[in-house]
């Protein structure tokens, strides 16, 4: 399945571009040109894996008729030393609040995510290292 | 260099972050029990690769002071037929638009940046096949 996004050069290190009709802009910090308008797009890498797990945890949960007060995912990710600098590793940790959580149910949902849902790690998994860890808090 | 972020369940399918002082939010849509509060996180893999390797080139054109009138970055991504659906394939085409643009250094600044800059096109380029074409309009 094909998809696309056009990314509109502003001036100056900004782009600007527009998914399922949210408008999204990208810049550089000042030291690099940029005027901070929007977050640096190499973090993105970490947001769009930390959503699309964290959306099928919460969903699988959902089936399983497992309630939440609260739900954090954390991604910590490691940089290259070299040029040019990349992600080589990131870690999710999936902390979790609630009344009576049973772990054993958390860590199905997060593995289903990991292992057969998340099409943002089934790609990271080919480039990096990926761990996770759950936190019942 | 270890840098992180961390997503914050706002109920439903939501989820929101701080990025380098920038709120971003990310939702399903509401087939998928979402909201539609902001867009959905597989797409930002697009955004990250976009704007990474705009910037870039960018910089090194500024730098050989070449002069853009306009200049577009379009990402055409094919997603797999099986689950997880992910990225396996992206293309990158570069349109610039301007006065007397010579494509030599055009391609100059994106080759730079394809080969030797972009830390997103490094991690990517694991994962997935990366193409890249320049347009001058």
């Amino acid at each position: 399945m094909k998809t696309s996004i056009n990314m509109n050069w502003k001036k100056g290190m900004a782009f600007e571009t527009e998914m399922n009709g949210h408008k999204i802009v990208v810049d550089a910090n000042e030291e690099n040109g940029g005027k901070d308008l929007g977050p640096r797009p190499k973090g993105l890498m970490m947001v769009a894996l930390g959503g699309c797990t964290g959306m099928d945890v919460v969903s699988i949960l959902q089936k399983m008729r497992v309630e939440l007060d609260g739900f954090n995912v954390r991604i910590e990710g490691n940089l290259t030393e070299e040029h040019p600098k990349h992600f080589d590793e990131m870690k999710i940790i999936y902390e979790f609040t609630g009344k009576n959580l049973e772990e054993e149910k958390l860590k199905k949902a997060v593995d289903l995510s990991m292992e057969r849902y998340c099409g943002v790690s089934a790609a990271y998994r080919k480039a990096m290292k990926l761990n996770y860890e759950i936190v019942i808090k």
